[in-house]
């Protein structure tokens, strides 16, 4: 369906003629208009300003008719006892006609009452609800869930980014709970599923050519075999425009980003030789970290710090500084930053808390006005700093890191920063960046996802978020950088989200957390439940190979591993390979008559390394198999290390050969397997002990990835 | 509401009469005998075999009324045709009579047509299912749920066992997903709920007084502010009775498990001087784990195993042994356990695999009648044995393990019993006793569950379990056990439940799993999700005291960790304490002025060791306070291992007051927080790094523990 110019033009008249009446619910016919112009099918009707025209009118549209009440005033007509249905003669009309005008008047002595509009009663159907909300976070959304109130009490209604593609629209249908009955259950008919999901493309369509809407409600729309139509149509405008802030290209914020993560030059604003101080401390950092660039000090009281020349202002450093640090009070802040625009540095590191998190809003509002003045790009305030491990850069007053790796981390609180640094160090876990984003007054999320997508050193991307000041270019960034590399995301503040004030069903049911779940799900990201499923993933991702296929089967020693690593299989989005008959003839020969092929494979407890050997080798030999799941028992026969030494090395042969399939592992047994996990993690193989959820959790999450970058 | 002997006679004849006929489905006039014994409302009716019968009982009855076909051979009947609903006239019911007939006839010329049910039309009202059936692990289950389809696709049904409390009933109304709706949405009015719970409570009863009846379905049952009534009845008979097993007394469970526990003497047959063997292994970890009893090899070839008198047979071992472990043969073991029997050893723990789990079921069956016929309860077979860690006893071939503390722990695998020994000695778990239970010829959960009730030395009981071969012993020992200790279950196999036949919507909705996991929550057992999450529990749940009230509140340096941990609170069950004013301006004086009060208290990243302390000691100090859950920032200004040793003292010191709170802490920061945890943890405080939701879960399983043991 195009909307044509003509159709876009109704649109806006309607629109334009409301809001200079000053309303923002539209009348029936309004909404008609609106509707017909965007092909969305709704019942034959017509305005009857008394009862003779509503019998013509219901002559003319067919028996039987519903009749209801349109007044600018009357938003729910059905309280104000504006509403008959199922009319099916003219006396029958014109008593309607009557009552209906009366119970208004009744209602509402002020209302303005521009007639009753008859109707024609919709085909039965499903009723489901179609509608748009315009998400502070996010912008114009569509939502799908089943109507009545029992869907309402259950919230099963899903949500994506209007405008809604096709493939958005029939995701939809199935994204809800109940998507068994659009199917059709106990003998009902399916849906016609094309049809309803062409309606959710033209509705959110509508909601995306027209930001001042900002709520349509079409509920209940009934939809059979044989179509859909809206049986009733809500919209509701917004009288205020969003505040616009400067925006930045792709490759404007490319340019800067590289300066920033790879620079050639720091100035240090508030550096300090006195131990303790913060621009000590990342002074020390710079230069322990063995950045090999240039670290100028700023600093008006010092001529030389740790050994290297002071500057007195950041309009004296040489050369062309690509980033300057700040660790100064906030309260000097302003000042600073207007030096740091006119010296041109591109980019300005906020260490200094005082701003926003603190009250001090102005204060933050005008350093946010200087960058936008200088396009100097601000990193903060109220962070820590951040690492860019390539450049041996350690930007910040923590402790240095230097384990070099596939995964950049951002985090927006400071707490969980420290966690992401203890957690990598303690397992070895390799970084590419660790950065601050605090109060994100200028740089946020979807900036460092450009980057991070384009930078060839980061292999996977994990955030810790508390929002997102513009959910539209996180969710752009996602999805450029998503088909190439992971990226995780923590999303706190899930279960905090507030109600908020909604006109409309479809605004009720769009509980925050509900929006950021589905639309982060359609921007491709992996959601982690918690910091610890954020950091394990982010650990294990860059490890683990793409899988090819959805066959996975779990080889286990212990057949009770094996019924818990199939449920975490099911669990985590995953099934378990139906293995045919000969590939199941195949790993009985290795395994003890009573050991259970099948899948799990169940090689038993007492085997030696050779039968976990030949039914791995098998498991990566055989082309149809395309992931496995390990559950290795801790036996005299079998011991850790054997295990994990067998499987390093037969994974390792088969990836020499180009073999690339994920192998995850757990390990049930002394403590001897939490060696065996390191060792097998730093081969390639993803491996815990004492866990069977972990390692199926982190296979799960490669999966979700692979789907969402288009690669099964 | 009690059923008198006359009317369960009633319901006795019905049931007879149908077995005699060899019928397990009941007619509808069988099915309102039997609604009428038990006091369920149903419509008032009548069977009519001529139109005019059927018209005289609708004059009776009062108009509308509802015509249905009565015949044992046909069950749906509204496929036959052979329903009418609505029906307002004489006319019309003549008309509906002789439709019906001939439509039934049409439908299945060889049914027996035993006339119409004239039936009084339902009052509207919500619809809802009340329905029983007959569970294979826990016998006769009550299910609730709303009526419909949509609620049959979305499975949101509970269950209770068979007969179900009042209490249980009414929490059965709220344990739906869909509850509001039964307390009025838009507008609707509420149910009577102690109408609709005094159903369920009489329909449970039916079911427990009879277990011939296989399934019970009233639905829809249409319950309204004024009442209840049940539309639609439909009994099936079971043909089967279930296989009787012997059984012990609460008594000789007792006394077996506590000689079991706590022997005083040990014979170990097929124990061994050749390493490698188990018979030796089982022998040297008996020695070398220090036990103080008398330990007797048993081997037809030796004289002195180990330096212990070996004897050749069981027969000829001296004094009154407690335990007999065999390390033989799965072959040898009959004959072995025959002696063991007439020796009058009460317990003999099976090690050998090579019973059922391999086939070979005729052998497993012979053992237990062996068990049986003498008394002897057995342990096993396919197990690593069992550790009684008080008594310094390691009946097993695994490694010995030593650190004595208050957690039983049971695995029906041998696999996860290692990773069990592996989890527990990483982390100095203190342990009570570890038991396989592999392959459950005799003793069970519920037997062990029955002895660490009653063990002083055990505080938590943590079992992994993939069935529970009598579910209903299982709830007995665990309702009698939670209200002393804490019960965590880590149920296996959850997604892997098969779909099972069913001849009832109550059947179809009763899947495996979600039987389980409502029973399991009526007889307050916490589930764990993973085994992870039930090896932590039972590490946490003994080092937490118990919670006094529900009132939890987060102190935290780092704002995003209380973010975190907010969401962590909400999702694990608990709710965050509404800080009165009183109480907000306390914390303000120890917090700077940006720093957040309320819930949770931010007292920000910057501040010393003396803020922590100040606002730790204020929430144990206030008696509105109930649980402490901490986040830990690392700063250079309070240290891990500073922030560990000021909590510890602090709790310390007001546990040696007599205040018990349980305190929990999330550690954010740089690998010495891994220290920080093990110390706090080993004095009291459940702490974890690197994440926030692990805490939280401890408290919430604490919680719920102490809300099933009625403590809240």
């Amino acid at each position: 369906m195009d909307t044509t110019e003509e159709h876009q033009k109704a649109v806006r008249a309607v629109l334009d003629a409301a809001l200079a009446e000053g309303r923002t619910a539209l009348t029936a016919p309004e909404g008609k208009t609106i509707t017909d112009a965007y092909a969305i099918p709704t019942p034959a009707e017509g305005l009857a300003e008394c009862a003779d025209e509503a019998v013509a009118l219901a002559d003319r549209i067919g028996f039987p008719v519903a009749l209801k009440i349109v007044s600018p005033q009357i938003t729910h007509k059905t309280e104000a006892g504006g509403v008959r249905t199922g009319l099916r003669s003219t006396a029958e009309v014109r008593g309607a006609f009557t009552g209906i005008v009366t119970n208004a008047r009744a209602y509402d002595p002020q209302a303005r009452i521009l007639g009753v509009q008859v109707q024609q009663m919709v085909p039965s159907g499903t009723e489901v609800l179609v509608g748009t909300v315009t998400d502070p976070t996010f912008g114009p959304i569509v939502a799908f869930g089943l109507g009545g109130v029992l869907v309402e009490v259950l919230k099963d209604v899903t949500f994506r980014l209007a405008p809604a593609s096709s493939d958005d629209a029939l995701s939809m249908l199935d994204g809800i709970r109940a998507a068994e009955i659009l199917r059709g259950v106990r003998g009902g008919a399916a849906v016609d599923r094309d049809a309803l999901a062409d309606l959710v493309v033209k509705v959110s369509r509508l909601a995306a050519d027209f930001p001042e809407i900002a709520e349509v409600d079409l509920n209940p729309v009934f939809a059979s075999a044989s179509g859909v139509m809206a049986a009733d149509v809500r919209i509701l405008l917004a009288t205020e425009a969003p505040v616009r802030r400067r925006t930045y290209t792709r490759e404007e914020i490319l340019v800067s980003m590289r300066r920033l993560m790879k620079p050639a030059s720091v100035a240090v604003i508030g550096a300090s030789g006195e131990p303790g101080k913060i621009g000590n401390s990342v002074m020390r950092n710079l230069i322990d970290g063995g950045f090999p660039g240039e670290i100028h000090p700023v600093n008006p009281k010092a001529d030389d710090i740790l050994g290297r020349k002071a500057y007195k202002s950041v309009m004296d450093v040489p050369g062309q500084p690509d980033v300057a640090v700040f660790a100064i009070p906030a309260a000097s802040v302003p000042a600073a930053l207007e030096e740091v625009g006119r010296r041109g540095i591109p980019n300005a590191v906020l260490i200094p808390s005082g701003f926003a998190e603190t009250g001090e809003h102005a204060l933050q509002a005008r350093i946010v006005a200087i960058g936008e003045e200088y396009g100097v790009r601000l990193l903060g305030p109220n962070i820590y700093g951040y690492y860019s491990t390539w450049q041996d850069l350690c930007a910040t007053f923590c402790t240095p890191y230097d384990v070099r790796g596939g995964v950049a981390l951002t985090s927006q609180s400071g707490g969980i920063g420290m966690a992401i640094l203890g957690f990598a160090r303690s397992t070895g876990t390799g970084v590419s960046a660790i950065v601050g984003l605090g109060n994100k007054s200028d740089l946020d999320e979807d900036d460092l996802l450009t980057w991070f997508g384009e930078d060839p050193n980061t292999e996977c991307v994990a955030m810790h978020l508390e929002d997102l000041k513009d959910g539209r270019a996180f969710v752009a960034a996602a999805r450029a950088t998503v088909p190439k590399k992971p990226v995780v995301v923590l999303k706190a503040g899930r279960t905090a989200a507030g109600a908020r004030a909604a006109g409309s069903h479809t605004g009720a049911l769009a509980g925050d957390d509900a929006v950021y779940d589905d639309v982060l799900r359609q921007a491709g990201v992996i959601r982690a439940p918690g910091l610890n499923e954020m950091l394990e993933y982010a650990r294990a991702l860059p490890v683990l190979p793409t899988p090819r296929g959805d066959n996975v089967v779990i080889i286990t020693g212990a057949g009770g591993s094996g019924v818990l690593l199939s449920d975490a299989v099911v669990d985590n989005g995953m099934s378990l390979m139906e293995i045919p008959p000969d590939l199941d003839r195949a790993f009985r020969a290795f395994i003890p008559p009573f050991g259970a092929a099948g899948n799990p494979v169940d090689i038993t407890g007492g085997e030696p390394p050779a039968t976990y050997e030949a039914t791995i080798r098998l498991g990566l030999e055989d082309p149809r198999i395309h992931a496995l799941v390990l559950g290795y028992w801790h036996t005299i026969v079998t011991p850790p290390m054997a295990f994990a030494e067998l499987t390093a090395r037969v994974v390792a042969e088969f990836r020499a050969k180009g073999v690339q399939k994920p192998v995850v592992a757990s390990l049930a047994g002394d403590i001897e397997v939490e060696e065996a996990c390191r060792y097998l993690f730093e081969r390639g193989v993803v491996a815990y002990p004492y866990t069977t959820e972990k390692p199926v959790a982190a296979l799960g999450a490669k999966y979700a990835w692979a789907r969402a970058a288009g690669l099964l």
